[in-house]
């Protein structure tokens, strides 16, 4: 079959490897209906040393169930299904608790525990825990915009809405949310969800914010750094926002949350951190009592609701995808997506 | 009038000063009853640089009303009052969202704003705001284990408490301290307030441990740094504490902080943290979303509550004072402190 694998940075290349087989009788084996590529995936596209093995890449799909194996209980072959971008058994005492993605059973995918999703088949490991079934939906004769919205639940609009949920957003606060990648836009789609009042976007690509405008930003600041904080700052008051969502990952995207964080506030982050050490003392987070929350997201914890949504139109996350690619395009995604020509591109391997 | 100053890293005197006058129509004058010396203090008394105008130091105090400004509405010569360790109007909006540290008209004292507390009296910026009255209590006649008890509310306990407050305690959950100081100790008795189950003290002082134990701490880790992160872990079946109340400041014990708090928990820290960049990447909070949640205590907020449950007896948080000393022995306090032959000192200008 054809999968996806990058060898450094800038090198993507769709290969031929074998079919996977189930390992562990918790396993499934499914047939990739949509996956897509991440804006996490341009962090290794970015800095990848070169390699001869390659990154299995992508984490991102909804398939149909083709195997089960003899431990799985609540999939059977022909379901249609949504696949968080972790797996996780779900029974766990921090799966008990929220937090799918600390499963002591869980991993990631694209590392030697499970191969990558941008593939036309997969191994799903922890299958009951990994994969929610889809009820009613018939996914060849499904609109693309309905097959676009249960995609995006396998990681970008719950990604954002985990930002949201973690920073326990209150009726009527006001929201800022840093970065107008798909996972800024799904933050602001969710904050709205949570009852959020003013919803300022800090983003420059008008073609984006539009669509956080759609989705329910009240303002948009264009300007970055320390203008870009004086502006949110004028919005509010002076006072700053009762919640940021930091949808970016990158240590400016950082700076400027902390920079407008009301006193006492919250900043949220998803965009997956590109560094590890990063001020929170008296000058940045200490001093104005602002609190930190987020991480990778626990997609399962939100799955089965989003999914519901999703069917009753209530959200329309799938609006993320500007741009649907066979496999073999999926190098040219990766560059498009890179450029900005591209918000988000969804890879359907019957093209 | 007597009043503490400090010219350098170890060089702490008794100075003669003029007695504070009213200088705006908001200010109080008054006399101080007891005062004490904080951890906080101990930070410039290891690092403050040599110089010759010197830092007026202090900021917990219980005192009587000698004088009132025009304006100040709810205080009169007279009242007996706590006065929390920073100033503030009460009535802003961050004040009105209980974030009174960060006070539009707020500040602190032993800056050009306000002079330090550990004198024979002080001016109070914004009175109606800055002081509480204790109703019914006669300083002059007063146990000194209750004058004790109150002294605390300026600041240590307070402190502690907004730790566990900022963490948002669960009942049942478990809770780990680090550090035993004073405001390590009072996050114990406070956590023990709002429901912890399991609350583990890690410090290698006994008799201040053992405070801790009759505060509420069911287990108690001297162990430090991978040691004593390796021990939380076997206390908590491998999983780590919901709740971690960082009382030190210094990097270790923040290091300790990420290394013990479960998956989805939370780290509120309350020490002045001596270090401005610190890990909050992968690797450390965002990997296991963990949270991070503190800063300066809005003593204010919690001020009159915490009266009552000191006349209540529900609460004794004056047992952190184990030594008593006049003005001119302050100097030996600060000594004393450092040298960990006291765990908090009291000031009876009287003596």
């Amino acid at each position: 079959m054809k999968a996806t694998y990058m060898y450094g940075a800038g090198d993507v290349r769709i290969v031929d490897v074998p079919k996977p087989v189930i390992q562990q009788p918790t396993d499934a084996i499914v047939r990739t209906v949509r996956a897509c590529v991440c804006g996490s995936d341009l962090h290794p596209y970015h800095s990848l040393p070169a390699m001869e093995q390659g990154l299995s890449m992508g984490h991102e799909l909804i398939a149909v169930v083709e195997e089960v194996g003899a431990d799985v209980k609540t999939l059977k072959k022909g379901d249609f299904v949504v696949v968080p971008f972790a797996f996780q058994d779900n029974t766990c005492v921090f799966c008990q608790e929220g937090m799918q993605t600390a499963c002591v059973h869980g991993g990631w995918y694209g590392t030697p525990q499970a191969d990558g999703l941008q593939a036309e088949y997969a191994r799903i490991p922890q299958a009951d825990g990994s994969a929610v079934a889809v009820p009613g939906v018939d996914p060849e004769t499904a609109s693309e915009d309905l097959l676009k919205s249960l995609l995006a639940l396998s990681d970008v609009y719950l990604t954002g809405f985990h930002a949201a949920y973690m920073a326990k957003i209150e009726a009527g606060q006001t929201v800022a949310v840093v970065g107008d990648g798909a996972v800024g836009l799904s933050a602001v789609l969710a904050a709205k969800q949570l009852g959020a009042g003013k919803v300022i976007l800090m983003g420059r690509h008008e073609d984006r914010t539009d669509l956080g405008r759609e989705w329910g930003a009240t303002d948009v600041v264009a300007e970055r750094g320390a203008e870009g904080v004086t502006k949110v700052m004028e919005l509010t008051n002076g006072e700053g926002a009762h919640v940021v969502l930091e949808a970016v990952g990158h240590m400016p995207a950082y700076e400027q949350s902390y920079g407008i964080v009301r006193p006492g506030g919250v900043i949220s982050r998803v965009g997956v951190p590109q560094y590890e050490e990063a001020p929170i003392g008296f000058g940045s987070l200490f001093g104005k009592n602002a609190r930190l929350a987020g991480g990778p997201a626990p997609v399962r914890a939100y799955l089965e609701d989003a999914i519901q949504q999703v069917l009753d139109g209530t959200i329309d996350p799938g609006k993320v995808f500007d741009r649907v690619v066979g496999l073999s395009e999926v190098p040219a995604a990766y560059a498009a997506m890179d450029a900005r020509e591209s918000l988000k591109v969804m890879v359907d391997p019957a093209l």
